[in-house]
């Protein structure tokens, strides 16, 4: 069975905490507060484990479901603890002072920060071009499925993942090699930036037509 | 009436040729060989003026329908006659040798590369995201309609090319300032990959909903 932890409650978490537990997967949800953790992890399906930052990872795929600039905490409260872990940034790096640049390397990501922060994990990009309302729903507010763009250097990791969301009810595609991070950052940033400036909703965004 | 001159009489030019024409603008297409362009203007419509590259620019709007390779020649061949017009670049600058990464520096795009070699330009980014059969049919293979994303730094003339793409029967939009094009470029560079892959068709991609 596979398993997975996510660490982060907010809305993203908890909506790939109920993808993965309809997918049949083993998960687990951590994060500061025990009680909201609680509440998110009832939400998002009867057999979600909650816990809080810092508790053991049972899951071989671990998601920080985090903002940007939570990440360097957790990932130094969990050194040694993520090799050979599946380890997925769903971050969407923005400056959100300005809204007007990512406050990652322009060549670089904020996925490949992270695989240079944890060099033993086999870090994937993902979900940072759904937003949290998409994801729950499957759908870019009804008029086509929702997609979640992979990209990784990991095949077999990609493939878990890949195989868990489809698994769990949502359209999810190999996107290319951890390089494709940038672009893929690069497109959440322009859908936030669309979203507030009221040019598409926050159910809306961009849906990949085949 | 709103003119426009499109340099490039490919699937993009000619494409772009017939939403002007038929938003009722005064349209010149313009490229090297002068029988192919006649058979372009032809088919985007009958009010359509072919010539060739070098002549002189009846347009205010002028549209580089260009593989970015062949922008700087264009740009030089038309130095000083290009001052005071609406320039848009609607170039994906890709590496085709490795399909692996854009040409242009990682903090810019093609858009900006391009404002600073005509200064004198109002320089827009638009088209890179919407492949030639979405913008011909103006839907994202019948699931949403298609949308051009506008970037630049001239409120008037973004107004200028989505108030004729508007009346020309395409949805556009204003995605920014022309820094945006960093993403937009990044977009389009992910959306050609996913096709080049086969993850979406030519005549998909895309398709920004509300």
């Amino acid at each position: 069975m596979t398993s997975i932890s996510i660490i982060g409650a907010g809305n993203m978490g908890t909506a790939i905490a109920a993808i993965a537990a309809k997918g049949g997967a083993s998960v687990q949800l951590l994060a500061q507060d025990a009680e909201k953790t609680r509440t998110a992890a009832t939400q998002a399906g009867a057999s979600v484990v909650a816990g809080v930052v810092g508790d053991a990872l049972t899951g071989e795929i671990v998601v920080l479901a985090l903002p940007y600039p939570a990440v360097a905490g957790v990932l130094a409260q969990y050194q040694g603890r993520l090799d050979g872990k599946i380890l997925v940034d769903i971050t969407n790096p923005l400056d959100f002072a300005t809204f007007d640049s990512l406050v990652v390397p322009a060549d670089g990501s904020a996925a490949q920060v992270i695989a240079e922060a944890v060099p033993g994990a086999r870090v994937l990009k993902a979900f940072n071009t759904t937003f949290a309302a998409t994801l729950a729903t499957g759908g870019v507010n009804g008029v086509a499925p929702t997609t979640v763009l992979v990209a990784g250097d990991d095949t077999d990791a990609k493939n878990a993942l890949i195989g868990l969301l489809v698994a769990g009810g949502v359209l999810a595609l190999d996107a290319g090699a951890l390089k494709r991070a940038r672009e893929l950052e690069a497109l959440g940033f322009l859908q936030l930036t669309l979203a507030a400036a009221g040019a598409t909703g926050w159910t809306g965004g961009f849906a990949l037509v085949k």
